[in-house]
């Protein structure tokens, strides 16, 4: 498998986990450092695999079901550094909820990719999506 | 200077062209290459620096003074690769907007480290920052 595949199949095992509310499938697609990062929409920066995994343990908490749909994948690689900016179409309890534009880094490691940075920002939707103009 | 040293000062060079709005300064800090990404609080991913020179052209139209100072800065290289996760606390005409979550990422290439990323996403304020309790 080459790297593009590889991290690819790593970047799919995150919203495996994401999905499916499984904080040891999470723990294990992480590189779990000191310096991984964390910023989910809105939320403020979480640092460190401590700090990280509290975010998912919150998250996880709440038992709607939840679907994470990526879209528009992009990969990136530089030696032992992948990136992959994507869009995230979320929905709860099957409504949509809002789409989200995510950048996803991760590391080489004896153990394959690992992902040391999420980030996710919420896009605001345009006017036309949010107020249908009904006079035109 | 080593490799953190010349990351900052890339980064730094991010926030002048940004306060200053000169797209020349701007255009300099990129790597400008079909790979740069640039996600604006609440936007669409910008893919390739034509999209992206588009996004600053349309920041910069708004002539109101603008301030955007970085904080909590962390730096990781990886090789030929890095990141800067910071909090901007952004004000307009002096008076401030709100605080952002930013993922900057940089490429070492002949002429130094350039950016291959910027990330951002607005933080949501807290209960206690947004309707002050006066209550208790």
């Amino acid at each position: 498998m080459d790297d593009r595949a590889s991290v690819l199949s790593a970047n799919l095992a995150f919203y495996q986990a994401f999905e499916r509310k499984d904080p040891v499938a999470m723990r294990n697609v992480w590189a779990g450092a000191a310096s991984d990062c964390c910023i989910h929409p809105g939320w403020e920066i979480a640092r460190g695999w401590a700090a990280i995994r509290a975010t998912w343990t919150s998250i996880f908490a709440n038992d709607t079901p939840m679907s994470v749909i990526p879209e528009q994948v992009g990969v990136d690689v530089w030696g032992n550094v992948a990136r992959v900016v994507l869009v995230e179409r979320v929905s709860m309890d099957g409504e949509a909820i809002g789409r989200v534009a995510v950048t996803n880094l991760f590391v080489r490691t004896p153990e394959g990719w690992r992902m040391t940075l999420h980030h996710g920002s919420p896009i605001t939707p345009s006017e036309e999506e949010e107020e249908p103009d009904d006079i035109h």
